[in-house]
């Protein structure tokens, strides 16, 4: 049985069979567009993240349902990342010829079950084939209070920098899998299946608690690069404050150079931001509520630029800088 | 010079430099989300249309400022056949390494003078190279008051059945580049640069003119198919009713299987629509008023199915039907 037996349509069926009513769906799959109504007041947030095979996953390395956890998950991040709420995701999907029914549901299940964990209702999209490989355009859309979207251009000097859960991970077990090796079996999740910080982004938002936020999908470096140049300010990283998961600390101590990847490596979806000083006990509460380390990894500074620092004072120049698709 | 010199964010930034800021555009390109305010009350509406190199277009047959209009195009396209206007867009690209800055630029010229004409904003999107041809991902976000929106499911019995413009050309231009002959050059920019009947579509929502609208991107047959199906109902379309251009009738005189591109060929953008009897006068005037044929081809009937009839009173059976990516 192949994928094209079911036609066009029939696989848009087959998604829309799936997908449970909701209030604020008007019209859903199946329509020229789908009508959607957000809370009165809130403003429209929109994200798209591509994600292409050869380019962003090998169909090797991964299993569908966990592919389609995580095209969800990096938009829903970028939703985190102002502070919003999701509430309606749009799919493109461009399907190659050798893809098989089995392969398509385990991709659809993820997508959808990804969806419904974070709050978004699949409310339409367009399918088509793709000559060379899987291809999935998500574009999630949320809303927020106007007055509580959090963009990267607050960060003030004397500000705080902060960042949650642990870094490098997730590269890390990419350079494990390009280089042939089997990655950490407990990181492993951390790269295939990421978790969107949602209800991070939500209560920093919510409680005042951030200047600026911004997720972190190229890496730190890169990230708090967007955030220095969207603000006008430097900042300085202290290098022994960044937070490391045992198994990577463990990996760091044997391997040094693998800080890069915990500075520069891409698609950690962790959420950077910065604060006033006087927020820190507040984020400590926050940080005990979730159950997820918040840790205050430097400050912003006047100076421009970013200058991390190593514990005996010496800047580190890092060789490797955040993720650029064209470099 | 290659495209890959300019970097991502280097792209990003040259896209974000021709983007003019607008009242309803709180955060544009260059955060995690777009942030955006609708009309007080109004219904978000969502469309996504991939365009994918080698099953949607040939770059041999296309020039890039016509191909960034056909992809905000097709979408608005989607808009209008819910009665709706638009108002921000999110673009996906994925980029091949052999596409040169020219081109690109051409592309994304394309892209914003479609928009704009159409009253829509570059808001945001995502761009990453791609390893196989060019690809396009175009999310436009429309809004409409509630009770406005047309859907595909409200025509009744007795309904008369309408289409904008003329039937056939883009797929007759289609045929010509696939059979490696010139297309008629006065044709060649409905399948190339097609227009969205974006007016004609807010117009029937507004005075009311329309129980049901589609627009053709699939084919009569099959976009009147989505109707009937949505409807509940059935139709007879008189096939000596269809609208031609004087290019295709003189076309069809030569080759009268040409009939079956009218009747299923894909890509028109027109807008098909059912209305009461009684709507007959009020189409006429708009029709006048836009300067767009708007002609009646046939009726809503309660026998399932659609039934196409000749001239002479003989139903004729097509033998092919609206495209499917899959078939």
């Amino acid at each position: 049985m192949s994928l094209g037996s079911y036609g066009e349509f029939g696989l848009i069926e087959r998604i829309r069979a799936q997908v449970a009513g909701r209030d604020d769906v008007l019209v859903g799959i199946g329509d020229d567009c789908c009508a959607t109504m957000l809370p009165p007041g809130e403003v429209l947030l929109t994200t798209t993240d591509l994600l292409i095979e050869e380019i962003h996953f090998r169909r090797a390395w991964t299993d569908f349902f966990a592919l389609g956890c995580k095209a969800v998950a990096v938009n829903i991040s970028d939703i985190a990342a102002m502070g919003g709420t999701p509430r309606t995701l749009s799919l493109g999907l461009g399907l190659p010829a050798d893809l098989c029914p089995e392969d398509f549901d385990q991709l659809i299940a993820g997508i959808l079950t990804a969806a419904q964990e974070y709050g978004a209702v699949l409310s339409g999209g367009d399918t088509c084939r793709s000559p060379a490989g899987l291809l999935l355009s998500v574009t999630v859309q949320g809303s927020s209070k106007p007055e509580e979207v959090l963009r990267r251009s607050g960060a003030r000097v004397g500000d705080l920098l902060y960042v949650s859960g642990t870094l490098g991970d997730s590269a890390l077990v990419l350079r494990e899998l390009l280089t042939g090796r089997t990655p950490p079996a407990e990181l492993a999740g951390r790269h295939h299946q990421p978790t969107a910080r949602l209800r991070l982004g939500q209560e920093l938002a919510q409680r005042r608690l951030a200047t600026a936020l911004i997720d972190l999908s190229d890496g730190l470096r890169a990230d708090l690069g967007h955030i220095l140049t969207a603000s006008g300010i430097g900042a300085r990283v202290d290098a022994a404050s960044l937070p490391l998961s045992p198994t990577f600390r463990t990996a760091l101590a044997i391997e040094p150079s693998l800080l890069d990847l915990a500075l520069a490596g891409g698609e950690d979806y962790e959420l950077l931001w910065s604060a006033p000083p006087v927020a820190a006990p507040a984020l400590a509460a926050l940080g005990t509520e979730l159950g997820l380390p918040l840790t205050c990894i430097g400050e912003i500074v006047a100076a421009a630029g970013l200058h991390v620092v190593a514990a005996d004072g010496e800047e580190i120049i890092s060789s490797k800088v955040g993720y650029n698709h064209f470099s």
